[in-house]
């Protein structure tokens, strides 16, 4: 690969994906204004009642059914807030930023009409988007502001040095008693291992315990760190390791019923609110250790 | 240094004050108790009132009052807490070994009649036994159960592995679009560095578009990702770094009152609650940024 390429790899992560799909709706909508037909946008509906588990590949998924919201006296404002937050989304991809979801809050507040008056409306309408053009946010250039999780063991993470776009090799048997901290967006990245397998733990203490005594050195495995529920980035991190590497992944939670229905439920199948992204997030090779 | 006092070094990470500390109190008290006196413990007084500013070191401290609990008929739970749980400091520190705060109070179930009801109990005790013995409860081998801060720039740790006790350099330049994790303890931790500054930052997404365009790299800084209120660990670390290599420190928050009064002033001047140790925890270097 030249390096031209790889800039160009490190600085796409999905997102040429993502903005092929905003142009291709936004000129639909043009199209539907220019002929004078009523723009239309269509939305996965995203209830719970629209949810269904396939068993087959262990996730909680979209049942299929549809929302449309034509632009009328009621829907203008959902419906310029969607186009807008599109419009940034655009931008952002173009000039390799990112943006938290806090960010795109604040951002709305210059967007006239169109502004959110509080955080959760335009974390649904993110939510909406998400689901229409069937890509993660996170290729989007949304981040969610929060910790993607520890990492330590016996793995090298290849990513870029962002400024370069040469390969960086991250060796996670080298962190002494600190660790690796997995970014917003791990889509690029690519793993060298000789692991036997994954442990997701709980706790971010007990994690510090099993680095103290280096045991994924005597258990030959990868130590992550969830902190609670694993954020988005700690799972896709978790799952597209254990998809190239064909790893098994075992939860060690406290043993209380919140470890299993809230940490190891949402690690494994995936969330019945985020049902339209499960098929990336969950791990459905996840094994429960107690 | 040999490899022998290397391991040894990093075995102690203070805690041979700690251990000594603790021998030193449990041999006054068996002495109390052969020769018919009554057993007591010196606490200094850890509220507000026994607070004072000190403008020399731009810190709060503890005033000096010292608090006397003498072994008697409604003490009798209390002291026997504080001495099974300097007990079990000693354990942790002669066999290598943490546990975070919750461990601890789960272990004290074990205590029969001087078992914690809720973890704040154990809390208080462990804060009372911090304070005592003049220690960080860190070097007494109690771990908060909290992510320690993200760190990418131009910054070399110096850290050792835990089972070899050899050096090893963690090169915070070469993490692509993640981040180094700061460790529940950093007594041990040296640093290498030209960078001109710290810059810590209130929010993971804010450093993680600083990380993503590499700004360090430009301004010739290290970046520091404290997660809103910084945790012991963040705050240790950075003041470690700001000593030992002369660092200015500046604080980058959202700009709302929240980061100023909160995240800014507990990293600055420390934590009124915790006065007994912000000796150790705040960073007077610290400048307001916005």
């Amino acid at each position: 690969m030249t390096r031209r390429q790889k800039r160009r790899l490190h600085r796409d992560n999905g997102g040429r994906e993502a903005l092929a799909n905003i142009v291709r709706t936004a000129e639909r909508i043009k199209g539907d204004i220019d002929t004078e037909r009523k723009p239309r946008l269509a939305f996965p509906i995203r209830s719970l009642s629209n949810v269904v588990y396939d068993e087959d590949k262990g996730i909680f998924r979209l049942a299929g059914g549809e929302a449309i919201r034509d632009l009328s006296y009621t829907t203008v404002k959902t419906f310029a807030q969607s186009l807008r937050m599109m419009a940034l989304s655009k931008m952002l991809i173009e000039t390799d930023d990112i943006a938290t979801k806090r960010d795109v809050y604040y951002q709305s507040k210059n967007w006239d009409e169109a502004r959110f008056n509080e955080q959760p409306e335009s974390d649904t309408i993110m939510d909406d988007i998400e689901a229409m053009l069937s890509v993660i946010r996170e290729q989007l250039g949304f981040i969610p502001d929060e910790h993607g999780g520890g990492v330590a063991g016996e793995l090298v993470v290849i990513d870029q040095d962002p400024a370069t776009g040469e390969d960086i090799q991250i060796d996670c048997t080298k962190f002494g008693s600190g660790a690796y901290t997995v970014p917003p967006n791990v889509e690029h990245l690519r793993f060298k291992t000789r692991a036997k397998f994954v442990l997701a733990i709980e706790t971010t203490g007990m994690f510090q315990r099993l680095v103290k005594h280096a045991f994924w050195k005597t258990a030959d495995c990868i130590l992550v760190a969830m902190g609670g529920v694993p954020s988005r980035a700690c799972r896709r991190f978790i799952r597209k390791l254990a998809d190239d590497h064909r790893l098994a992944v075992y939860v060690f939670t406290d043993g209380d019923p919140y470890g299993y229905t809230n940490i190891y439920r949402t690690l494994k199948v995936g969330s019945g609110n985020a049902a339209h992204l499960n098929e990336f997030f969950c791990v459905p090779q996840a094994k429960y250790l107690g």
